[in-house]
């Protein structure tokens, strides 16, 4: 596949209020909310406050509320142009008006909630292609998603997992995600909800996926589908299991604790990145500088 | 992404012993095989019977049973040129003779067994890529894989879902399949197991997906990636969410049956066919004839 020429920002979420299906109940105050600073990135990308938004309250229960939540914040960094695309269900995909829209948008913004509203809303709609093939062929063009937003960025897709029985298997549910890209799987509230043990179990079932663990408040800039640069306060942790020798995976029952041998892992802070194919960490550029002043000295 | 050039036989299974981990056991005579008359066309693929095959028994946990069971198979429909790879782990796949060996054959068949077993054995190895790259690049290539061997192919593949159960949000377990080809999601044993439930689950969380529902001694050969065939005895069920008006998956808790309204499902018998992407059914050419001869009259 050619590489993408837009870029991706996949976002941890911020509010631990969310969506929450793994409680076993919907939550009312489901904003997943992040901070200006990467509100402020996303915006820049796309080249500047003039740019045309549309954001994408489909996985929130109440698209209301959060969609003017985003007005807000997009309007206290200086952005005028904003539009609220409060997309229902399947028949909503159609509408002539949202088309038009979604084609002429510099910056798609997908709000948190429930990712398999995403997945069941959009996927192999019309409406859904045309975005797609607009991040496929267009530089410039953004595509932005928080919590919901971000976990349905893959074709693998985490929608649910209790974190304290995660290390049991058949805990953590999968299906297909919207697949901007693939060989990744996106997490979401990543320390706060303890969600180790399901993404490490999703990536031994198939190593050739590289965990993206998103913190709150953090990110994941991604450019070319495959470099990555962390973004935001908190942190991103990689999981790659291509270094996995042993892992009991296929050989357990449902509800049996995974064993993995060799995991490889890292933290991402801000301005620390990761090489998507060539499986490489990327020091921040202050570390890098770091380093050379150590050489220089020895 | 460009078409591949190789070709995919997605075969069903045929004895009803199996994988089985639906039923919380391994069972032990899971040969998962099927009749000559699908093998004889797998080798007519690829050239006739002087072609070199590699059987890849991984899946299986009694590998040198099926092993056998394919040199026999393959035995009396002419074949001489047969090698066995019982790979059992991923320290096994950097193995150089086996990788010499899976760049100079011309049909890959991947046993039945347990899927989970192919994705984290094979998943971001260089052996897969090597299968990957020679299937996207090399034309007369052919991989054919039956029951878990089949389920694996795309990158949606469910690795457990009991059947009476399949109808309950949650019942369908799902990760990375070896990703052959995506946009799919392949089932076995489809009829036999009264698989349609689960397929159908799996279709609603993200409708790109198409459901290819594989019966015993039934497969489909796949070219470009996209033109299906319907080959053996059996029936090929092909379920499509595009048009799906309605589905209550991203609003009901675990454990709930859910609602659909408006899925779309073909039967697909030897001759019949589906184009992809165009998500057209094929009729045969029989029956194409059938119908000339009646306008003929009229």
């Amino acid at each position: 596949m050619q590489f993408a020429k837009g870029k991706l920002i996949a976002i941890g979420g911020a509010e631990d209020k969310g969506t929450d299906l793994e409680k076993g109940e919907i939550q009312r105050n489901n904003l997943n909310f992040f901070g200006l600073g990467i509100l402020r990135r996303i915006v820049e990308e796309a080249g500047g406050p003039l740019s045309r938004i549309e954001v994408i309250t489909t996985a929130s229960t109440i698209p209301y509320e959060v969609g003017d939540n985003y007005l807000n914040a997009f309007g206290k960094i200086g952005c005028t142009d904003i539009g609220l695309l409060h997309i229902r269900n399947r028949a909503d995909t159609a509408n002539a008006e949202y088309l038009e829209r979604i084609s002429t948008c510099d910056i798609v913004m997908f709000s948190g909630g429930n990712q398999l509203r995403l997945t069941s809303t959009f996927g192999g709609t019309v409406f859904f292609q045309k975005i797609l093939d607009r991040y496929r062929s267009e530089e410039g063009f953004i595509i932005a998603g928080t919590s919901a937003g971000a976990m349905a960025m893959s074709n693998t897709m985490i929608y649910e997992g209790n974190a304290t029985r995660a290390h049991l298997k058949g805990e953590v549910k999968i299906t297909t995600g919207l697949a901007f890209m693939n060989d990744v799987i996106f997490d979401s509230h990543f320390e706060k909800r303890g969600r180790f043990g399901r993404l490490a179990q999703a990536v031994a079932s198939n190593p050739a996926c590289i965990g993206i663990g998103l913190g709150e408040d953090t990110g994941m800039l991604i450019t070319n589908g495959d470099k990555m640069e962390a973004i935001g306060s908190g942190l991103v942790m990689i999981i790659d299991g291509h270094d996995i020798l042993h892992s009991n995976i296929a050989d357990i029952p449902d509800g049996n604790p995974i064993s993995i041998q060799n995991l490889k892992v890292h933290f991402c802070e801000h301005g620390n990145g990761y090489l998507l194919k060539e499986r490489i960490f990327l020091m921040s550029a202050r570390e890098n500088a770091v380093i050379k002043k150590q050489l220089d000295v020895e």
